[in-house]
């Protein structure tokens, strides 16, 4: 089909001059335009076809940007992004200079709120609505899209419960496909499915709430989305619209298989065929990650294994097929997910608590109380921990180990590479007698031959990786890569040490002081925040120890990294091989 | 009435012998023993009070320590302790060296898990079932008492979303009293008392998350509570009991002023009279915020004011009354609230959100990703940082410049006396262009004529606040006095200078060029952990810049901080102006 409608789209001010019977061509044309692109640069894909109908009708009958529309997360938003005048910028999605993956408000007054992780959409639409309250503007609509992934999370009801006792003019949509990035899971996912089937009363919750509930309407449907919109207009105070759509919706394949075209990588853009990647011997550390925690739990029948929501992404999915009671998925409930642990370590589990470590921000507290002060030893594996790449800033995992690190009783642990990851869960399931945080990178390592036999590492060690008499390289993490190319592409490797701490705390003491004793200078490397993190630790231990020697902290600067390839932004604040090696020549000539 | 049937009981083993109708006698024994040590020993009240049936209740009818009992918050736990093997060790509550305010692990095996923040009993409990399951001991009962304030935090849903869809053997128990410390808020409390008044049909939000519901029931009648925990022992799988209880119950003042009554401090046992403390010209930290944010929002008709539950504690009370529209409690929902702000902010409101530093925890993930990356100059008011006294090791907001200094665009502040907060709030309103956090202690400042007019403070600027040249000192915050009387104690106060340098970020570098500079040691000091915080700043600070000095880096060791008054702890951890003024000499003796 031609793009005849679309073409002369570039703003929702040209979209509400369509007469209404033109809306499911253009929703046709906008499904293609994303389609033809993503299968081309990558990105999200089923979350956005899902709510093609739902994006047109609500720029439609809602006067954006002055109403106020919030997409929770934001995988959905694409087609938002290109009615609001990025069509032309659409290629460009998720690359280095390019529009970010997520509604961001640097980007577009279309784009209310920045968002990136679940479940904010209600308490910011809130927000919005009471402050047009205070300021008389008694017609302006709020309106957070949340799917029911997402309003499962502990924060959406949070919101909920307050804005059912208010007068703000909310509207809250419930996008409801059943699935987040993975089936949705709990008791409420259980609850709509009833209300869906009609085997549960209207009475329902959200009316428990205070919320003026109606649905649930198909949400492909434009008849229904557009009057049911419009009714809704009028009504004051916090409203619920349940709309059902089915993810993926007018790609076969991506209805058929949610779960792989969430984010499909590239494929065929005719036939909706996947494009199958370079095949690499080299794993995923999600795959060392799930393929041991198996082989672990097959030994030691106290091994347990928990995430909320991410058993694709975190490859506890292996556990999930092969030791079902044994492996949880808690839906977006990261706070549960910590203290559920922590209640089974007390019985004599050994749980290992799988959370992303952008999303483990959100159980800092339970981390703190529920898990450290009670020194109960909890295993976090902090999957994606440093730079994520096309995700962008709300993904990046560049602050754990200086959240982490000032927790009593925590050990914190990175591994440079598959064997090292694997041997420090083999050693934390012996038994620690202190929760330990391992983290560990989005993608690929470095070996192929990575499934050796295990063995135990002793807490609070680090590694000689190389000897050397002027510079002392301290690594910790997989970003020991770049600094052993570094050191080979330096004017004089023999003069430069490199060693991989590991344990970000407790440091191996021994190790250091003889560092410090046997190098003037001293370069700390980390894919963390240079405010508080490892190289900080390095340098309290200098204080600590009087010593004197010249240190240099790199890691990542104190300001938002945006969207890029891993090794573009490592480039762009020069934690490359390339950067490294320069710094150490100049270091070299004084 | 003599104390006939506590003095026989040590543990449950001994109330178990007692026979039904002995209950009602026990139970007021029990109320007078708690009132007769609160009124003299202080602590808390109304929650417990309210407990005392369900409490004996429990132990009755389950067979504790086996079968798990975890109370959320803890508050309420004193009957519960007192039965438990520390009826003779009660007196000592919250006391330097005695027992815990709250339930601790360490304490007792009849404290299944630590608590002190909210809502997290049923997570805990859920963990414990599970475990219970898959070690096969079908038997065994997990009990989570959760009041109806706690219940509407957003991890409380969570924990209940997981459990509904298990088939663990937990039972929850929402003890409703319709308060918290301050009166509940939000529809799930509305929904709660139409439950009560019978409005409210009983295929209720529990059922439809799939638990067995059974309630409300009044949780003061013994055979009532009793037949119901016998016939819940033999029903299989989660399950929720509504019992509604009034917080103070025996003690007339206590059920009339229940916010007051939370924790009265010390009161006549027999009249139930407070008994008038010491008063003081010199202001509370929290009422300065308090008479400050009313006055300037007089004046600012943006300012708006935010609590999570702790209007009294805060002191936004104040503002809530005079200006009612603009000053909101959201309830136990911390991430809510800071997400809210950040709402607000997108449409022109100044909001501060007030949070104590330790909940602030809970908050994390939000001012990172809906604050800080979308750089919203949200004024966050850290209450109660530092250390906290008696409420002990779950409270201490010891973490917060920890956490908060790896966050990009956030400034940070900390006042050394009242005029200084006062005069911070002032210029945050004025407008920053970033998000700023001001923590500041629990109780009194030291200043009687604080209400002074307001000064704008230039961001990033210490102050000098005495001259030296052989040690500079450099504070944040409140522990500036214990400097001062150090200072002055010290064999040579002549050559010791002193800084607060009052912004942890940014730092005024300047200003520490000069300090750098000029005086051969430095040492730091903060109420915050060694690890990453202020002094780590001044450690960065100096490593880059190539600074060699001798810098002593003091604050809260990185440990577990147990309960005992602030300045017995500052003693203990040698951040009095004893220890500091010992040090001192040490130093000025090399």
């Amino acid at each position: 089909m031609q793009n005849t409608l679309l073409h002369s789209i570039n703003s929702p001010k040209d979209l509400r001059l369509l007469k209404p019977e033109q809306l499911p061509q253009l929703a046709q044309e906008l499904r293609e335009f994303i389609i033809n692109i993503v299968a081309v640069k990558e990105g999200h894909l089923g979350a956005s076809l899902g709510v093609i109908e739902l994006t047109i009708a609500l720029h439609y009958v809602f006067n954006t940007p002055d109403d106020q529309l919030i997409w929770d997360v934001g995988h959905q938003a694409y087609g938002h992004k290109i009615l609001t005048e990025r069509k032309a910028a659409f290629h460009t999605n998720r690359q280095l200079g390019g529009i970010c993956g997520f509604p961001k408000r640097d980007e577009s007054i279309y784009d209310t709120f920045g968002v990136g992780h679940s479940s904010t959409s209600i308490s910011a639409a809130l927000g919005m609505a009471i402050a047009s309250k205070l300021k008389g503007e008694t017609e302006k609509q709020h309106i957070a899209v949340i799917g029911d992934a997402s309003i499962a999370s502990g924060m959406a009801f949070e919101g909920l419960n307050h804005a059912g006792v208010t007068d703000a003019n909310l509207l809250v949509i419930l996008n409801d496909n059943a699935i987040g990035i993975d089936p949705s899971v709990g008791a409420l996912k259980m609850y709509l499915t009833n209300v869906k089937k009609g085997t549960q009363k209207q009475d329902n919750i959200f009316e428990a709430l205070n919320f003026d509930y109606s649905g649930p309407i198909d949400g492909h449907d434009f008849d229904a989305i557009i009057s049911e919109l419009e009714r809704l207009k009028t009504v004051k105070g916090p409203k619920f619209l349940h709309i059902i759509t089915t993810k993926g919706k007018g790609l076969r394949q991506a209805e058929e298989d949610q779960v792989r075209y969430h984010a499909p990588g590239k494929f065929d853009s005719e036939t909706g065929e996947l494009i199958p990647k370079s095949t690499s011997k080299i794993p995923k550390y999600q795959d060392v990650f799930g393929h041991t925690i198996v082989e672990l739990a097959k030994q030691n029948k106290n091994i347990v294994g928990i995430t909320p929501a991410m058993p694709t992404g975190s490859s506890l999915k292996y556990m999930m097929a092969q030791l079902p009671d044994r492996a949880f998925d808690v839906g977006i409930a990261e706070q549960h997910a910590v203290t559920l642990a922590a209640g089974m370590v007390t019985q004599g589990l050994i749980p290992f608590c799988n959370i992303y470590s952008t999303f483990l921000q959100r159980a800092y507290d339970q981390i703190i109380h529920d898990v450290a002060i009670q020194n109960l030893p909890v295993i976090f594996c902090l999957d994606r921990a440093g730079l994520v790449g096309e995700d962008g800033a709300t993904h990046h995992g560049v602050y754990d180990l200086s959240y982490l690190r000032c927790i009593p009783n925590l050990i914190i642990f990175a591994p440079r590479n598959e064997m090292e990851l694997r041997n420090i869960m083999y050693t934390a399931q012996l038994g620690l007698n202190h929760p330990i945080a391992i983290r560990y990178p989005r993608g690929r390592g470095i070996t192929a031959d990575w499934k050796q036999p295990f063995k135990a590492i002793k807490i609070g060690t680090g590694i000689t990786l190389k000897e050397g008499d002027k510079i002392a390289i301290l690594s910790i993490g997989t970003i020991a890569k770049n600094v052993t190319e570094a050191i080979d592409q330096s004017n004089n490797p023999e003069s430069i040490a490199h060693y991989d701490l590991r344990f970000v705390k407790p440091l191996d003491e021994r190790l250091l002081h003889n560092i410090f004793k046997n190098h003037k200078t001293l370069i700390t490397i980390e894919d963390n925040s240079i405010k508080g993190g490892f190289g900080s630790a390095i340098l309290e231990f200098a204080a600590s120890n009087h010593y004197k020697n010249d240190i240099k902290v790199l890691g990542i600067p104190d300001a938002v990294i945006d969207h890029a390839s891993v090794s573009e932004l490592q480039q762009q604040i020069g934690l490359d091989a390339q950067h490294l090696s320069k710094l150490l020549n100049d270091i070299l000539k004084t």
